[in-house]
């Protein structure tokens, strides 16, 4: 546990200095951006990150500045989920949401400002990698956050309640809304170790079936969790009519779901083992995500 | 006129090319993406960016790029500045504005999208410049759209009827709102040409004057043109109480200030002859803008 306490406080520390902020610039931007750098969340994203860019040799800074924009994406795209025009939410992170203390127009150009951070800090990251490995982190970038990655799916989930209710249509909301994210804090820091194509495949579709395979959990989790806590029926999934894998599915084929994603991780993985032991640090991320499974 | 219309064209169809789209994809943010591409305006600063590009060297693809950066970050701000929770708009560049159509959350949606893509043709254009200028356009690109750049004058602007109606206060939502755009126009490309300190220094001072020339023209043309044509004193930013230096400083004290502002740009652009012939196609751009102060 100690290592991994010591990065979680040392991205803080990053975060805090790399952020943006509007400190003697107009006050409500100032007082919203200051609120984000400081509630910094768990930082389960910038923590993968980091570890993977120190792995593939990316300088301590460089780690450290690839993690905080990953992370920035990530609270700029919670800002904006929080609308009233998107999910309508009033608390995030233990605090009142921005836009209900600032304003929406104040809570959507916090975000810009992380969103525009956040791209200067992924090319400050490969600033001195060599202008294959730069362009691939852009067509990532562009392909992760546009309008067929989390863009996309955040688009899609806005319209659910109009469409119809298919198991293919939750799982293009969750590839977009919380998977793209999720691939590009694996593939970003990978590109620095320059994968070979075939690698590379591996590499994407190992990120895929970890971000099916979270959203499958934690789906099944949403479900099951409130009758075991409270012995009710009432999921918020369900309530708040949201894309729900196992509402759908049911129970026994969701857990066979999570078992075939599981097969499919360990099978890419050991594809990977084949190009030597720089990807090992990724079945040591697999053994630390594991528990988490096992407790749905 | 000739080889200006064919530039136009020509960044037209670039943008239409390079603009992102979503075809496919949720239909919504799909018509929203594909109503800016194909209504992209008369691309102003594209083609700024786009001859400074061509000047300092850039390859035809790399400029064109920039140019569409610049347009899609514009089409982004003017998408944003149109919601009700901002100005409020209903029509833009002939069309009901996207928010109308498809709603607040799609019409911010789209405009996450132009501005992912910007950044990422940023990225493309400059990908073979050295690290030296690549860190430069990061570091211009995070000050011109951030917190005290665009997004800061966004901000000021939201809260100008609570402030105090200063000429600063005018100046300083101005340099952020239509300023910082324009000076990203204008630093990007040049920094093409790895100018020296002292020579980026004026760059800097007279993408500043040009900015704040233009505005105090546009806020002058506001006062006169709506009394010239109409013989009324309804003016547009009068009425809808927004910043105006012409409004705030009385007509004559404009006039001068424009004066003023003009022998600014023309001792700047003479300092930045003694660098050499590289320079003077800012002084044909100024030749160029200056039939619009002539009218004002």
């Amino acid at each position: 546990m100690k290592p991994e306490m010591d990065t979680a406080k040392k991205l803080h520390s990053a975060l805090s200095a790399l952020a943006p902020r509007a400190e003697g610039g107009e006050a409500h931007l100032a007082a919203a951006l200051a609120q984000v750098a400081d509630s910094p969340g768990k930082m389960v994203r910038g923590q993968i990150v980091y570890a993977a860019a120190r792995h593939h040799d990316l300088s301590e800074g460089a780690s450290e500045q690839l993690a905080c924009a990953v992370e920035l994406f990530h609270s700029a795209s919670l800002l904006l989920d929080d609308l009233p025009c998107m999910d309508d939410a009033t608390t995030r992170r233990g605090r009142e949401c921005v836009h209900r203390i600032h304003g929406d127009a104040t809570a959507i150009l916090a975000a810009l400002a992380l969103i525009n951070r956040a791209h200067v800090l992924v090319g400050f990251a490969f600033a001195t990698q060599p202008a294959e490995t730069r362009v691939q982190a852009l067509l990532c970038v562009d392909e992760m956050l546009g309008a067929f990655g989390l863009l996309g799916g955040q688009a899609r989930d806005l319209r659910f309640a109009e469409r119809a209710r298919t198991a293919r249509e939750v799982g293009q909301i969750a590839a977009g809304k919380t998977g793209a994210l999720f691939r590009l804090a694996l593939l970003l820091p990978a590109l620095a170790a320059q994968p070979e194509p075939g690698e590379f495949s591996r590499l994407r579709a190992l990120a895929v079936y970890w971000g099916q395979w979270f959203q499958a959990i934690d789906d099944l989790k949403d479900i099951l969790g409130s009758e075991a806590t409270s012995g009710k029926t009432t999921q918020r999934d369900r309530v708040l009519d949201r894309p729900n894998l196992a509402l759908i599915l049911g129970v026994p084929a969701a857990r066979r779901r999570i078992a075939r994603l599981e097969q499919q991780i360990l099978r890419t993985l050991a594809h990977l083992g084949r190009y030597g032991t720089r990807w090992e640090y990724l079945t040591r991320f697999h053994a630390q995500f594991s528990p988490q499974a096992a407790a749905a």
